[in-house]
């Protein structure tokens, strides 16, 4: 087990580990458009085009573009594939807001506010920093700073984006704790030398897909929600003193 | 007087403004050193050399250094100036330190509160990321998200600095509203284009010093705490609805 008393920081992603994106953005949406479309069908697919865009961008394939620039071609490219016409500008740059108010998952602010009483705790995500300021504020979540992929010049699971947010942090990388709900971030995380926690998100991707799980990965610490991962954490600590 | 309504960020800065820097330098000299000079006098010439070293940087004159790195030079000069030797590379390294751990103003913490139910607070400030990540936290501070100089390139009063934060926020200069207890603050806010606000910190720079006042400046608003701040900026509200 990894020695909890070297981790001053734990770096937390947002979509899908703090806050339900596929529900906020079902519902933002559903409230703005009737079109007659599936409206899941389309969210589920808009999320699939977002790890292979960043992908380009950490290779350096595209100019450097934030998740709002990501988010509104993948959400042209979707529009299109699933032949939807009648969209002008202005209600697609309404889509791409959806995304800016996402509901918490229920333990997300009692969880996080736990944590930051024993550590630095940062919001470290791929989203825009004017997006991730607007969504933890709007999901009442509270972090000590919101590190954003823009900050850091690079996309997760890129080596870079945890790396600068360390330097960013003043801190070595064996000094945070990445806290992610999906496998491809932790091995990111671990390769730049983070130590990790899994908090599992089985509804994350919809009823029926299945998320990922803890036991797909070699995370050092596996929970089922923010406020297990601090009593774990604790726990841990105790153990070691 | 200015459109309130155009106002969804307000960018508030740290040092001098929501916590007492002088003060609490001073406790954390005195804490570690006992040796035989004049702590207050320390610094205070520390700090005079604050801005014109930032200044330099701004010009181009010298490479980007974080606020830790000019702290560091700075006190080594300072030490130098003031005859004091026998003090380490850690002991000096610790002094840099208590830039870390600074007490807020009585009013800030409870002021930011209210702000924050009306608009996105942000703290825009020339401290390192980290560096602000701690003051905030260990003051008991609450920011919608935090700022730096470091995130943005360029220190204030430098136009950079206040035009690559807004960018960062996404939003247009005039959706900024400044507030600061110093004249060079807001006139760089102010020529930026942001709107401003100065909130007066009499004791600031000490019992023998006077702080800068609302007076100097042409600023949009001017207030005596975060608090009254609040309360003017809703009763503004309220009268141009």
């Amino acid at each position: 087990m990894f020695d909890v008393s070297e981790v001053t920081v734990v770096a937390v992603d947002v979509f899908g580990t703090t806050v339900d994106w596929r529900r906020g953005v079902l519902d933002g949406l559903r409230a703005h458009h009737e079109n007659d479309f599936d409206h899941a069908a389309l969210v589920d697919a808009w999320r699939e085009r977002y790890l292979p865009a960043v992908a380009q961008i950490n290779s350096g394939e595209r100019e450097w573009a934030n998740l709002d620039a990501v988010h509104r071609e993948a959400l042209d490219q979707c529009l299109a594939e699933f032949g939807v016409s009648g969209i002008d500008a202005e209600a697609r740059e309404r889509m791409v807001r959806a995304w800016d108010a996402l509901p918490p998952w229920p333990d997300a602010a009692e969880g996080l506010a736990e944590l930051r009483r024993d550590f630095l705790v940062v919001a470290l995500s791929n989203g825009g920093f004017a997006q991730l300021a607007h969504v933890v504020k709007g999901a009442g979540l509270g972090f000590d700073a919101i590190v954003s992929a823009e900050n850091v010049g690079a996309y997760k699971p890129d080596r870079r984006a945890y790396l600068n947010a360390a330097k960013l942090l003043d801190v070595e990388p064996r000094n945070v704790l990445m806290v992610a709900a999906h496998t491809w971030d932790i091995h990111g995380a671990r390769d730049a030398g983070f130590h990790t926690a899994f908090v599992e998100r089985p509804g994350e991707k919809g009823p029926d897909r299945p998320a990922d799980t803890a036991g797909n990965t070699d995370c050092d610490l596996a929970a089922v929600s923010f406020t297990d991962l601090a009593d774990r954490l604790r726990a841990l600590r105790d153990s070691q003193e």
